[in-house]
């Protein structure tokens, strides 16, 4: 078979659905075409492969390329200034009246140009792609308006043009309500479903709907009205769920096929069984819960005997997670949330894919699928997991090259 | 005034002892000559400097460069398999049955080479260099035997040789007791004083003696008899105090007027008092904390009420903080510890610099110190504690190169 690229003496974490643990082979060859995986597997079985180029990999460990598949990276401003605040005893409060929360990255992304929410979301892009990651998820969620959403999306898609790197973008715009809507959430709701989903939709910007469903965001009913303008316009759906209190989000989310539920701190046995029936992925941020102070532990053991399949994000956003670092996220995946090792890397290849919907074409090594691959200078794939603030990498492969 | 360099157009963190705050210089002005600064301060009130190079620095902020000042840097082997043996549901007995624990880091330490000692380390050290890290403490430990003690310390000197930063080794031959003498705790402690105290301080591999007590570690008699070995050959000590229990090791180590008491989870008012009398710096290790899920936490307060200076490490060890990121410590100690952006700064920079006895010569900028410079990419120095897995750094400096 003719080839463009051959890795060889390679350890493949194949990630391979139904394979054991991580589908593990000792003596592993990767071939790729035209951007592609043409055979991954035992050098023993492969076919006769004729490589333009064909590098040794002296044992390296391969796996998929990493995925990060919850992220608000395209974001204005910053609020390491409201952290210190609090660190220094100001209030929530306080905070807030000093013009912090969320609704100062709202006033610094509308105030900021398209080209600046690139720069910015391009310094903590880099940083992900530095630790193998070659797909990401990206939300609006901080415009709330037609064209400020628009703008975050667009911001988004340009990403993947300045980088090596697949970007999935969700629309958002049931974020948070905007002050100027302040006593008219259910206007913000036709808002959302009625004029940014469709200008969204109809420029082709979002490849899939979330909504953020608490008590401090928007009702269960508010929430299935996005669900149903969503439906309306083909786009899957998704849900901050249950991150706070149980409002069973996960379940109505469920009900509409939805690709994943995230975070879930609060998700309920009823919840756990709707994801299952629906295939709906639990994706788990443990750099909120971290760096919120939560004490509240998903339902790890429930979602697992279930057999729900449950993906690691870094929830990357300036103001629960100002995260850029997927492998911290598996080593707090790990010792936050009790995960296994293996539980932990399937959730940032495999599960995180199926998260977006993509699990036909990236997330795992195996003929068909994109050529994304991640190098690591490890022992073991546990070293990945083991480790806090190391980087391992060794070469980072976006569609072959 | 003739120099070498000098760093212009930035903002300084000065970290001078007795400025408020972090003694922040808004348009500031380094000049170093002979690896040492000659000038920090404010640009209009400095010298006329002539320089050989003169740097623009944009307006980017300059830190003392930052000082790792609890490390076990030098060892062999790995326990990530032990770490995901415990996530698949193993006992710390089952671990240590199948060879895991302290006991595998000494033999991978006994086995390996003083040349893989150093390959190993030196991996770990870069990590911390890219974040800007310019001294750092080494300790043995793992050893513990008298050839390989030495075997340890004389790898973390040559740590210094290797890279551009400053080493300051640690003696710790009393952390574990190795399983030939099992039965005889005391006699080995004899040892420690007896044998390989002076062996290490007549080939002056250590700057500092150290010891681990605890119920796992040794008694408040046998530290002392440590200590009192340690006096007799002119080292200063540290300690490894009250991580578990309390076993009153804090004040044992003020009595003996020990630069820094370490980790002290269970550390109590009268160890706080005795700390303040003594000068001794309450060094803590949020890395460890994390990793091992403690729940118990230092006596943040009491210690910030008694004036005693707080300093911040990765304890980088390969059982209980595999952490490799002095900027992810910054962020434990105020996500974990609540220490405010000022302390977690002051704790890896001039606290540091006092836990090692080193306050002279680097930790703060500041005329006759060491330039050892650490120059960021941030718009406030709240920036460094409050992300997570991202690196700003834009140089690093150490001794005026
Ligand atoms: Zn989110
Ligand atoms: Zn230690």
């Amino acid at each position: 078979m003719k080839c463009d690229t051959l890795w060889r003496d390679a350890r493949l974490a194949t990630l391979v659905d139904g394979a054991p643990g991580l589908g593990v082979v000792e003596d592993g060859v990767i071939a790729a075409k035209d951007g592609d995986i043409v055979y991954a597997g035992p050098a023993g079985d492969a076919p006769a492969l004729e490589a333009d180029e064909s590098i040794g990999c002296e044992g390296r460990w391969i796996t998929p390329g990493l995925i990060d598949c919850h992220t608000h990276l395209v974001h204005g401003g910053n609020r390491a200034g409201e952290f210190e605040q609090r660190l220094a005893g100001a209030s929530y409060e306080e905070v807030a009246r000093a013009g912090g929360g969320i609704v100062s990255t709202m006033r610094a992304t509308r105030a900021a140009s398209e080209d600046e929410l690139v720069a910015g979301a391009l310094r903590r892009l880099d940083a992900l792609i530095a630790e193998g990651v070659t797909a990401v998820e990206v939300k609006s969620g901080y415009g709330l308006s037609t064209e400020d959403e628009m703008k975050m999306l667009r911001a988004a898609r340009r990403l993947e043009l300045a980088r090596g790197v697949q970007v999935a973008t969700t629309f958002l715009g049931a974020h948070a309500l905007p002050p100027e809507r302040r006593d008219d959430p259910d206007g913000y709701i036709d808002e959302v479903c009625e004029t940014m989903l469709p200008a969204v939709a109809g420029a082709r910007l979002a490849d899939a709907v979330d909504a953020f469903c608490e008590g401090i965001g928007f009702t269960a009913t508010q929430t299935e009205r996005v669900f149903e303008a969503a439906r309306r316009y083909g786009l899957p759906v998704k849900l901050h769920a249950e991150q706070l209190s149980n409002l069973r989000g996960a379940a109505l989310a469920a009900r509409y096929g939805a690709l994943s539920a995230d975070h879930l701190e609060h998700l309920d046995a009823d919840g756990v069984a709707a994801m299952k029936r629906a295939g709906t992925v639990a994706t788990l941020l443990p750099g909120a819960f971290y760096f919120t102070r939560e004490t509240k532990l998903p339902p790890i053991a429930a979602l697992r005997d279930a057999g729900v399949p449950i993906a690691l994000a870094t929830d990357c956003n300036p103001g629960t997670s100002p995260l850029t670092s997927i492998l911290l996220v598996l080593n707090m995946g790990a010792t936050l949330f009790r995960l296994t090792v293996n539980e932990c890397i399937t959730g940032v290849t495999r599960n995180a894919a199926r998260a977006l919907g993509l699990e036909g074409r990236i997330g795992t090594l195996e003929a068909g699928k994109a050529c994304d691959l991640a190098i690591w200078d490890i022992e073991q794939p546990a070293d990945l997991v083991y480790r806090m603030g190391f980087n391992p990498l060794h070469a980072r492969i976006w569609r072959g090259q």
